[in-house]
């Protein structure tokens, strides 16, 4: 996404221009308030509406500039974000729906919310989520706090899971998601989801949910930096 | 798509199918609940959701069979229909939504509900629909009847106008729905309307509506042709 927002500025501050987002999706995963910063040298002319109107029409029609701030030259959009909110959601129907076959992950089965919604709330607090780190990019620190996670019935046929925290680790929200499905599936009791995060180990958990169904809601930033924000 | 499942039908009954849905879409209108018919001769082993899976499991992910009925001889999909409902869906916002970009007209400025749903009002009834037809197919009888039809706020930046009729000419909701869109943006009387309808003439009204916008919801038979198919 990064590089295709790279591609659709560059000709507008002719200049090469570096865009830093608050963190990588994987392909297939949504965000609906992605929010990035990006350095140029050349002021610019346009209103706030007319700029994202001019990079939109270089953009793809998956990518949508929605607004846009002259921001303090301390800000940046991965280092100063404080925490972030991902939603999931679980298309629950023994039949397809085409429509949420991109936004949704999909259970033939009914789903015990009730059940998920205690793992939920033994997910929240700060701990060390080795397990729940798919392999890759190795990092030091794998202590993260969540400050909030829920899962609830979105819609009749539609459950959501619902998560904010301070950081996230690789795939660690579809990690979270596989996981709490894959417990429910074995009726395992709620010492199983404590016994996998003590692990430490990605392999005591379950299987990553897949990544149409996940969705960057929002990233938070200070609000000191906030209102130094200024719409250009 | 009649043709896509035709291709899937065909190997699981070892003969060439043809399908016969209640009527056309055109390229980018979705249709939730789509009724087809087929004959064919082999007898169908499955049961009803094994058989929608075995054809599914054949079928691109943009459709999806949701049920199968056994239908008396006298049924036919086309011709069987008595009405039939739509909706297009119109984004109001200057801000792009990329999720909804497949799935509804865009409108970046606001729309007046109360004057849209007038014209709704105004367009229900019996009556030759000939300006409301694009070129195309030429049909003789255009007289049709519209049941209901409104224009609600769907959500706070997405309208609804939602129709049903005993039938619909070619491209006749998205010409309703672009018509009514260019008297709103020209605050025309509602006497305009009512010329339009009378001028029997496509070129009194107002742009065809792009067809992401519109999704066929159901399609009606007679009670009687319903009581008499059995499911699979």
């Amino acid at each position: 996404m990064a590089q295709t927002i790279e591609e659709a500025l560059s000709p507008i501050f002719q200049q090469k221009i570096t865009v830093y987002s608050s963190g990588r999706t994987d392909a297939g995963v949504h965000a609906l308030n992605q929010v990035c910063h990006f350095d140029f040298e050349k002021p610019i002319a346009k209103k706030n509406w007319d700029f994202c109107w001019a990079l939109n029409s270089k953009l793809p029609d998956s990518i949508a500039a929605k607004q846009a701030w002259y921001a303090p030259d301390d800000f940046h959009a991965t280092l100063s974000a404080t925490h972030k909110t991902y939603r999931y959601w679980v298309y629950v129907n023994p039949r397809p729906n085409v429509f949420l076959r991109n936004y949704a992950g999909w259970s033939r089965k009914p789903l015990d919310i009730q059940y998920l919604d205690c793992l939920a709330k033994k997910t929240i607090g700060t701990y060390d989520c080795k397990s729940l780190q798919s392999a890759g990019t190795p990092i030091i620190n794998t202590v993260r706090t969540i400050y909030s996670a829920q899962w609830f019935q979105r819609s009749p046929h539609l459950l959501e899971f619902r998560i904010t925290g301070n950081g996230f680790l690789k795939q660690m929200v579809r990690n979270i998601v596989g996981t709490h499905l894959f417990l429910e599936k074995h009726r395992s009791s709620f010492a199983e989801w404590e016994r996998i995060l003590s692990a430490k180990d990605r392999s005591a958990a379950g299987p990553v949910a897949e990544p149409q169904g996940l969705s960057l809601l929002q990233v938070y930033y200070p609000n000191e930096l906030d209102n130094r924000c200024v719409e250009i």
